[in-house]
């Protein structure tokens, strides 16, 4: 792959921590060391990468682990929480490319760095508590927690598991660290950013100060973000499936190949892709495509290489 | 202060924690907005920095969380923790000192990342497991852990207070960040790296790769590897004190404001310097000037300005 091109790519979740697994460092490790396997030829290709992912699981056993020594410990805000978790999987991340690129001879650079991403204080999102994260809690754990966390939300679990905390899922606006980002890129460093989403924050004008907030930042959505002001060439969203499809995982399914804007914004429209999984991927292809004139791809991290000359993937385009 | 120096400051844990608070974000942040405030005058001015920092507190407390969440989520190992504090105070602190900044109209970039530093697998430090961490533990839950933890060991608190964990201190070998760095300086970024000494990894030969090891490394010993690596031209060491001492809080106490290496060396030998507290501060101190032939100096954030100009701190010379 001789192209020194500029590309995002999305990690999905099952990356870096298989989902079913509880997510044990030698767990952690191996998912961590395939992806990098499966990254190898077109980390190790002139192309030029940021590569950003999610902390679904992470973030989730750090609340679990900030609940459970809480009368000890004072518990982190999500803000920090999400600050861990770029530490945590971007250390493991880096090691596992590091060790492919020794092994094969690569003389590349990697860097993984902290990213605060910008929310809207006035985004809709904080008055509509939509993403659950962290553990389940039956009701009387809620009520004991609210005691506490007086500004705190619940919702019921739709599969009746229990009651998770819910946060808001604000757009993000602005990726803080872009022009740092940029100069990386242009050193010729494979870049790791972005994770979870970023750490998201506000500015506070009052104050006159960004602020850190409880609040997820979708992972997707925030790669777009950063592709459309990097302006990169293409933006990759790498999840479990080859394909988009409509009328997905029923007798007519259809797989999608080719979308062009309006089919795809038609698509989300008529709800064929679910809001927790294919639905902010597919939208976030769309703002890429809509704000740039260039492709998104949504495939698996095993058809990556074949996405990127064409040959798989649900290309998305204008 | 028009002088572009490279220095490398290396600040104290109560920087970014007061020993005496809990650690609740309220405080982090009160901590972080007043060393920001402290840092002001040097990080705005024309000097190129590095800022390094430890961890004590804040891992001892992520350490506490995975104890106490043991049943549920499987605790990291103690260089992902690390990494772990590397996102969390790094990100506490860049923006705190991002907020002084954008108040005080400096227009200047700021990076946290992450940094991997290399210890040597056959260091007799992991024959001397000399560094406690984390919570205290009775006899009972000391053997407790034991029975799933084979390989930790513990060491009985000289104060009577119970068991602690104790891990190997290796010598930090080599910042693995340390070309990017160096970029990232001369694009007149400021720095914040080597966060709780960095992140402990040593090179496995026979299966080729670059692991992550159970140790805490010293951040005043790293932050001096980092300092001789880059070829700055100041290292400075930040602490609670103004200056150094022989007899410290005896009657016949004497203050240290200039000392060669001779003078350094034989105040270590005689054992003037704490093993936990200044020793590792003037041992860090000689190393670089030791293999520089340039200027340290260990001081308190409230002198820096004056140490940065000969008025205040002592300074360790060739």
């Amino acid at each position: 792959m001789n192209n020194n091109e500029l590309i995002v790519i999305a990690l999905g979740g099952n990356a870096l921590l298989d989902s079913k697994s509880k997510g044990s460092i030698e767990e952690r490790e191996r998912a961590a060391d395939k992806t990098a396997e499966q990254l190898h030829d077109v980390l190790s290709s002139d192309f030029r990468v940021v590569l950003t992912h999610g902390n679904g699981p992470q973030v989730g056993n750090i609340l679990i682990q900030n609940e459970e020594a809480a009368s000890k410990v004072p518990p982190m805000p999500l803000d920090v929480c999400v600050a861990e978790t770029q530490g945590e999987i971007g250390y493991v991340l880096q090691k596992s490319i590091q060790n492919d690129f020794r092994r094969k001879g690569i003389d590349k650079q990697i860097i993984t760095l902290l990213t605060q991403v910008v929310v809207d204080e006035n985004d809709p999102a904080f008055s509509n508590f939509s993403k659950p994260i962290g553990p389940y809690y039956n009701e009387e754990q809620k009520n004991e927690i609210l005691r506490n966390k007086k500004d705190w939300m619940f919702a019921k679990d739709p599969a009746g598991k229990g009651f998770r905390r819910v946060v808001p899922s604000p757009k993000p606006i602005k990726i803080n660290e872009t022009r740092i980002i940029s100069d990386l890129l242009n050193n010729n460093y494979l870049v790791i950013a972005v994770g979870g989403g970023g750490i998201p924050v506000y500015f506070n004008s009052e104050k006159n100060e960004t602020r850190g907030v409880e609040a997820v930042i979708d992972k997707d959505l925030a790669s777009a973000r950063l592709a459309i002001d990097l302006n990169v060439d293409k933006l990759i969203i790498l999840t479990n499936v080859d394909y988009c499809y409509i009328n997905f995982k029923k007798e007519n399914q259809i797989v999608l190949k080719d979308l062009n804007l309006d089919e795809a914004n038609t698509y989300i429209e008529q709800g064929h892709f679910s809001a927790g999984s294919m639905g902010p991927k597919v939208q976030a292809a769309v703002e890429f495509v809509t704000a740039t004139g260039k492709k998104a791809v949504i495939t698996s991290i095993e058809r990556l290489n074949d996405a990127l000359t064409g040959k798989a993937g649900t290309v998305i385009h204008p």
